[in-house]
């Protein structure tokens, strides 16, 4: 376990990297509005994201300590991190659900005119009312909102090691639960059940949350990624699949396992073995100075043998804060990495049948070769009980 | 537990409602984006919204079956519901994500003119890239999406017998939990640990995710309802209290529970029971025809002799697809109950020392007494062990 939470010093270094770059793209304050924007410059960590009714916003101004405004639900919790300028209303308020008081700010922090950035590509959305968005332009019909010019979106994608340290705690605590997958499942075992008790470990383990577990289950390998756990009993000849975002401290680790049921057939073998291989050959030239889309095509000419990619869409991504984050490891993807990026390599292959297997390791770049976050898995499969 | 799912003529049955309103609103198509709408309309369930990357489309026509434009990776699963118009790009696109394809649907669906409702109001967002919505808008110049004028907000809150039997199996899985406490938690006892058990126990119970878990513990009375814990462990005298979101088939259930540790302080039990007054007080008038308004003025008498409210800003919510949606129960919501609606009656006390206690019940209006899904507590808080 890593200490919680971060020293403010490191708070206001990340609000002074962003303000620098704000500069440069001649933004006079930035408007936050998302979870992982506003916990990465304030701290803030809540679940209560999940209730869609409020709307929580972050004012960051070209110079000075952002300013927090909120429904006075949180100002308890916020007056906890290093914010000092925290303004409420009472939420849900049908006539005007902190509008006018963010119309304020602003004007207080940029002027009767000025520019504010607001993260509108890529991953981004903007969470609140697009009604209320509306009548924020409309009582500030001289400050211009304009896109954010990727400020957060790129610092976000370079860690600090208090960051990196939280993730690595993230997949030890996966890491710990999958190596229990043997006590929960075996041939028998409805796939909801093991879903269910994979959580349970995850959490015995030490996670703070599971917001994402994903995975499958079939004959030889599984049709999908992204579902959720149907009912039916794991069975001998099955590959079963399981990813997990847990979190620690707000960081997610993102990696998964597969598990023969019973003895693996040498297809099932091969598969395994060559997605690691992608992966090691992801890692082996993942180092500042590489592109993004060389580590895809570093992992897509074992897969594919360089087909250029798959349903799926990318063969990795940023890890953080997000479950997902930052740069895609697809072949548009330019981005440059640098020393303390951390990723996913999740290199997939199609088998027949409709069938595929997806294997995903976290690593982190340094200055010279990665370091795994997960403890990356060998090229045998792991192997369930499969008699029932 | 009850089947997963429902029937495809309930999912039929649904848009044929929003499709009547869409007509009165003259809307010839609802274009939604985010998880809890895309499930009411489709049955797609799947923990992939974590990650922020994809967006995903419905569009639904003025008649007809909705159509999804999604993210490849997600195809085979929206195949397993009863859409069967599926358009999928492989998303991330830094080019297009999706966009001319989602253009395309649209004006396939309106024609080259015509009116598209978007969600807008309180509790929605635009699930989207900002800058993806103005491409859309340049893509269809002749097309005038407009607010939904509330259709689909409208429909959820009233709940099919299906749906009420999804929260009512939500609501008693967390109530086996809750009841197992005392297993888990203990003066001696850190927060976290506590917080963490608790979710094993839901999962045990049979919860397929616990999204939602907040709480707090201090001497007669926690600061607010919705932080993480903090390992500070439990001490005689304080008040635990845990609230939690879990979900079952896609569906919430919302309640809380107190407990004392050791024995409880006279201010403890008689704020406890009062708070158990105030749901019984809201209860006891929640029937058809009667506002929302009047449940929170029938609680705010009790907890706070009639002032109007407190910081946490409401006394209720409509539940469901998403932990709070609908209806607030605050002096200024007119809605006026129906038969099927389901809310959570939540009244709060402040107490010495900046201290609250807040509590939470679930219940269905009826056509008569409104029917309890989270078994109600009585009004004697409950008590855990007071030594470590």
């Amino acid at each position: 376990m890593t200490k919680r939470g971060f020293p403010d010093e490191e708070f206001r270094a990340r609000v002074a990297a962003a303000q620098e770059q704000m500069a440069a793209a001649e933004l006079d304050a930035l408007l936050l509005t998302e979870e992982a924007d506003v916990a990465y410059v304030t701290g803030f960590q809540t679940r209560f994201w999940e209730s869609p009714t409020r709307p929580w916003f972050i004012v960051m101004p070209g110079s000075g300590a952002p300013i927090a405004v909120i429904p006075s639900i949180g100002a308890d919790l916020m007056a906890r991190t290093w914010l000092t300028d925290i303004r409420t209303w009472r939420a849900p308020d049908y006539e005007d659900d902190g509008v006018s008081l963010l119309a304020e700010t602003l004007a207080e922090s940029v002027g009767r005119t000025g520019r504010v950035g607001v993260p509108m590509a890529l991953e981004s959305h903007l969470r609140m009312p697009l009604a209320d968005w509306a009548r924020l332009e409309d009582h500030l019909p001289n400050i211009r909102f304009v896109p954010d010019a990727g400020v957060l979106r790129r610092l976000r994608m370079v860690k600090s090691a208090g960051e990196i340290a939280k993730i690595e705690t993230a997949c030890a605590i996966a890491g710990r639960a999958f190596d229990r997958v043997p006590e929960i499942a075996a041939a028998g075992v409805p796939l909801d059940l093991v879903f269910r008790r994979f959580q349970m470990l995850c959490l015995e383990e030490g996670a703070d949350w599971v917001r994402y577990l994903a995975g499958g289950a079939g004959p030889g390998g599984y049709a999908d990624v992204i579902s959720p756990a149907s009912a039916h009993p794991l069975e001998p000849g099955d590959v079963l699949m399981l990813d997990t975002g847990l979190t620690h401290d707000g960081y997610f680790c993102d990696f998964d396992r597969n598990f023969s049921v019973g003895p693996p057939s040498a297809e099932t073998r091969s598969a395994h073995a060559r997605l690691i291989e992608a992966v090691q050959a992801g890692a082996e030239i993942a180092r500042p100075g590489v592109l993004a889309s060389d580590l895809f095509h570093a992992m897509d000419r074992i897969v594919t043998g360089g087909a250029g990619g798959s349903e799926a869409g990318r063969l990795g991504h940023g890890l953080g804060l997000q479950l997902t984050e930052g740069l895609s490891l697809i072949p548009q993807d330019d981005t440059v990495l640098v020393e303390g990026m951390v990723l996913t390599l999740e290199p997939g292959v199609t088998l027949g049948n409709g069938r595929i297997m997806v294997h995903e390791e976290d690593i982190v770049v340094t200055d010279g070769a990665p370091r795994f976050l997960s403890d990356p898995f060998g090229p045998e499969i792991a192997v369930l009980e499969g008699r029932a």
